[in-house]
C-alpha cells in the first residue's frame, strides 16, 4: 500500500544523511516529514581508500529508520543518491548491498558533476534574478562549483575538499590557530587553482552558496547583529573568533548549533580560499540545492518561468487570492511609480508589483489584523525566488498597506533604503484606495508629482463628489501620511 | 459592471451604520471590507416621533459613502435593512426615499420581530453546541430576544429599548448615579415583564449576546484580566466602577473604546435588567449577529450540519490539508483517549478530535516552525462555532504538537483544566507519531493505560525491531513527556 502523493529524496551525504518527503500543493513543495542524522561518513574513510565497520554501521543504522516511512513511498517518486565519500570508498558494494535490502530502493552513486548539475538544479528552482549565477556547495568530502544561466549549467567542477574531510587532515589535533587556518585555507586554493581561470574568465553576476557551513555563517552573522551578505572581511573576523576560542571542541559563537561547531573551521577555511581565489565580492544563501534538486525533478513543475512569478502564483492559488484585483492595484501602483521616475524595471519596482499581488494576503486568517497577518504570513513563509532582504521588504510593505504606519519593519528591512522603502509603501497605499471598487473600470485618470518628500495626487475634476468613499479614504491617507512629515495633497484638475 | 463575486449588507441601525462586503471561500465567508459610521441615528428622534433633520443628513452622508462600493455588487446579492429608529420614526419616507436613491438599491424597513429572526441566524451560522439557546442582541433603539435551537427560531422579541433611547431617557443629564443605574434597570425590567415569564418557561442551556453592548463588555473583561464569561457579579463590578467615573463623558475604564463610551452605561443597565429578570447565569458573546444572518442567507451554503464541522471542512479545503491524514491521526488519538475514558462524546474529545484534523495547518506557512505558525493561525482566524476559549485550547494543542511542549500556552488556555489539556496534547502528540507513515494500514493496534501522570502504551510484541523512525519517535516522547513528570512507557506485549 503506497500513498501516491508522496515523494520522497534521500541524500547519503559525507557529513550527514537527510530525507525529505513532501507532497505537491498548487506547484508548490510541501514539506511533510524532514529527517537527518549526523552519520559523518567521511570521518571512516581510512588511509587505504576502504570505509570503516563503524561508519558503515552509523549510516545503516540512519537508514533503517528512513526505510520505514520510504515503504509508504511509490517507488518512481523516490531519489536516493550517494555522494562524495560514497563515491571515493573502495569498499563500496559491501555498503550499498546491505543499504538497498535495508531501503527496499535502489541508490544511485552521482558523479561529482552530476551533483553539481542537480545543486544547480535545486538553487535554480529556489533562487530569481537575471543573469549569470555562480553557485557553491561545500559538502563533508566535496565541494562543487557551478556557473550557470536561468535552468542551464554551463560550467562545474567538483573537488575533493569537504568540511570533514579537511577537519581530518588540516585540524588533527583540534587546535585552532592560525597555522592550521593558513594550511587548510593553502591546501583548498591549491585543489581550486587548476579550475578557477575557467570561472574567472566566464565571470558571474551573483554569487549563491548552498550547504550547512553557508547555513551556519550566515545565522552567526545573523546572531551578531549584520546582515545576510557574506563578504570575505566578515570571513576573516569569523576565522579571528574562532581562533580566540582555542580549540574545535571550544567553539562557541553566538548563532552556531552544536551540531554545526566540529566541521565549521573547516569549512570556513575552504569557504575563504574560494572567495579569494575567484574574488567573489559577496554571497547569499541559497533556498534550496541537492535535495530540492531531486525533488523538482521528479515534479516536473515548469521551469520555464522566473522563480519569484511561480512563488507569487502559487501563493495566489493555495491562498485563493482575487488575481483581477491583485493586478489592478499592481498596475496602479507602477502607473503611479512611473509618474514618479520613467525607469520601472528596477528591483524596486518589481518588489512594489509583488506586494500588490498578494495585498490581501492576510484575509485569509482574518479582516481586522489582515495586514499583521500578511507581514507573518510573508516573514515565514518558504518563497523560493526571494532573498532573505525581499522577504524583509515584501512583509514590510504588506503591513504597511493601510490604517497607521509601522515604520520600524520599513527601516528594519534592508533590501533598499528606508525613504525609498517608504516611497513604496505610500504609493502602495494610494493604489489600493484608488482599487477599493475591485471592478474593472473604476480606477481614476490621475497623475502623481513628487517634490521632495512632497506628493501630489491630482485626480480628474469633480471627482472626489462623486466617489465619496475613495474622497474620504483618500483625505484621512493625507492626514496619515502628512502627520509624518511626507505632504500628501490630492487635488482635483 | 458588476463584480459578479460581491455580497453585501448593510445594517441602517439606531446607533452606527455598517457595511459588509464579502465573497465566499469554499463554504466560508471572507469579508473584503467592512466600513462603519456613528451616525447615532436615535438621537434625533424627537418627542414628536419624527427624526429630526440633523439625524437624516448624517444617515446620507454615510449612505453616499457606502454607494461608492455598492454600485459594483450585483442587485441581487446586496441586503440593506432599517432598524428600530426607522421602525419608530414618523417622517421616515422622506428619509428612505432620499437614501435609496443614494445607494442606487431599495431598503427594507424590517419588523422587530424579522430582525430577531435575522440575527439568531447568523448566531447559528456562527455558534456551536447543542441544545436551545437564548439569544440577546441590545440595539440602539431596541432589544432582540430570542429562544431558538439549531437553524429555528422558537419564541422572539423585540422590546423598545436600546443603549441610545436609554442614554436620552434615563442619563439625560450625564450624570453616571446609583440613582440613575436604579432608574434605567427598573424601566428594562419593566419593558422585559410581559415577556419575561415566556422565556423562564421555555428555559435554554446556553445564552449568547450580540451587539456592541456586549462587545464592550467582553474587551473590558479582557483588559482586566478575567475570562470570557459574563455574569451578573461581574455586570455589577463594572456598574460600581462606571458610577465612580462620575460622569458619561468621563467614563473611562481598560479596553473601553472612546467610540463606545457614551452608550456603556445605557446598555449596561439594560443588560444587567436581563440577567436579573431572565435569571441568566453566564453569557458568551456571539461570533455574528443580524449581518452574518443577512449575508449567510444570501450565501445558502449549507446549514444543516454542526458550525464546527462546516469550519474544519472549510479550513480543510482553504488550506489544502491532507483530509484523510487528519482523520487517521484523529482516529488513534480518539482510540488512545477512550481506552483511558470510555465516555468519548466528551467537550474534550471533541476538541481533541478538531485539533488532529488540523494538525498540518502551519505547513501551509513552512515545516520548521509549523506548530507555531498553526498555532498563530488558530489564535486570529475567523472561527466560526467556537467559542474564544475553544480557541485557545486548539491553539494550545496545535502548538504542543510535536518538539518540546510549551507548557505555557497549555495552561493559559481556560476551556478545560490544565492537567486535562495536557493529558490531550500527551495523545496528539502519540497519535501523530503512531500515524507518520501517512498510509492506511500502517498505525499498529496498541493498548493504553494510565495510572495517575503516567501512561502505559503497548505495542504489539516485537513492533519495535521492525519499525524503526517510529520506535525512535515514541522513545524521544517518551524521554521528552517523563523529563516532564509525566512518565511514559513505551511496551511490548
Amino acid at each position: 500500500m503506497k500513498n501516491p502523493s508522496l515523494y520522497a529524496a534521500i541524500d547519503l551525504g559525507s557529513n550527514s544523511f537527510h530525507m525529505l518527503v513532501v507532497h505537491e500543493v498548487e506547484g508548490a513543495c510541501r514539506i511533510l516529514a524532514k529527517v537527518k542524522r549526523k552519520v559523518r561518513l567521511a570521518a571512516g574513510l581510512q588511509p587505504d581508500g576502504s570505509l570503516d565497520e563503524a561508519a558503515m554501521e552509523r549510516g545503516w543504522d540512519c537508514l533503517r529508520l528512513f526505510a520505514e516511512q520510504l515503504q509508504d513511498v511509490p517507488a518512481d517518486q523516490v531519489r536516493i543518491v550517494g555522494t562524495a565519500t560514497l563515491r571515493l570508498a573502495t569498499n563500496i558494494d559491501r555498503f550499498i548491498g546491505r543499504a538497498e535490502a535495508i531501503l527496499g530502493h535502489s541508490i544511485r552513486i552521482i558523479s561529482g558533476e552530476e551533483e553539481a548539475a542537480t545543486i544547480y538544479q535545486g538553487v535554480a528552482w529556489t533562487s530569481s534574478g537575471t543573469g549569470r549565477r555562480l553557485v557553491i556547495d561545500i559538502g563533508g568530502a566535496s565541494t562543487e562549483l557551478v556557473i550557470g544561466e536561468g535552468t542551464s549549467a554551463e560550467l562545474l567542477h567538483s573537488l575533493h575538499m569537504g568540511c570533514v574531510t579537511w577537519l581530518k587532515r588540516h585540524f588533527p589535533d583540534g587546535e585552532l590557530s592560525e597555522a592550521h587556518f593558513e594550511q587548510a585555507i593553502a591546501a583548498a586554493q591549491h585543489e581550486l587553482s587548476p579550475v578557477a581561470a575557467g570561472y574567472l574568465t566566464q565571470g558571474w553576476q551573483h554569487c549563491i552558496g548552498a550547504s550547512g557551513t553557508v547555513q551556519a555563517i550566515q545565522e552567526i552573522m545573523m546572531a551578531q547583529g549584520e546582515n545576510e551578505q557574506i563578504t570575505l572581511a566578515k570571513l576573516h573576523r569569523l576565522k579571528a573568533q574562532a581562533i580566540a576560542c582555542g580549540r574545535v571542541e571550544q567553539l562557541q559563537l553566538p548563532g552556531l548549533t552544536p551540531e554545526r561547531a566540529p566541521v565549521f573551521a573547516s569549512g570556513l577555511a575552504i569557504l575563504i580560499a574560494l572567495f579569494d581565489t575567484l574574488a567573489i565580492e559577496h554571497m547569499v544563501l541559497a533556498g534550496g540545492a541537492l535535495r530540492e534538486g531531486l525533488i523538482y525533478g521528479m515534479l516536473g513543475t515548469r521551469q520555464e518561468c522566473d522563480a519569484q512569478d511561480r512563488t507569487i502564483d502559487s501563493l495566489i492559488a493555495r491562498y485563493q487570492l482575487d488575481r483581477e484585483q491583485g493586478e489592478r492595484v499592481r498596475n496602479t501602483a507602477l502607473q503611479a511609480l512611473k509618474q514618479l521616475q520613467p525607469d520601472t524595471d528596477s528591483d524596486a519596482a518589481r518588489m512594489l508589483a509583488r506586494a500588490a499581488m498578494l495585498y490581501e494576503l492576510g484575509l485569509c486568517i482574518e479582516y481586522k489584523r489582515a495586514p499583521e497577518h500578511a507581514a507573518y504570513i510573508i516573514r515565514h513563509i518558504d518563497l523560493p525566488g526571494f532573498t532573505a532582504p525581499q522577504k524583509g521588504l515584501l512583509a514590510a510593505l504588506l503591513l504597511n498597506q493601510r490604517d497607521d504606519f509601522q515604520l520600524e519593519a520599513l527601516q528594519a528591512q534592508c533590501a533598499l533604503d528606508g525613504e525609498r522603502a517608504v516611497l513604496l509603501a505610500r504609493l502602495l497605499r494610494l493604489a489600493i484606495i484608488l482599487c477599493l471598487r475591485r471592478t474593472r473600470g473604476t480606477v481614476p485618470a490621475f497623475a502623481l508629482q513628487r517634490d521632495g518628500n512632497r506628493l501630489i495626487l491630482t485626480l480628474p475634476a469633480g471627482w472626489s463628489t462623486g466617489h465619496h468613499l475613495r474622497a474620504s479614504e483618500l483625505f484621512a491617507e493625507a492626514r496619515r501620511q502628512s502627520a509624518l512629515g511626507w505632504q500628501l495633497d490630492i487635488v482635483e484638475a
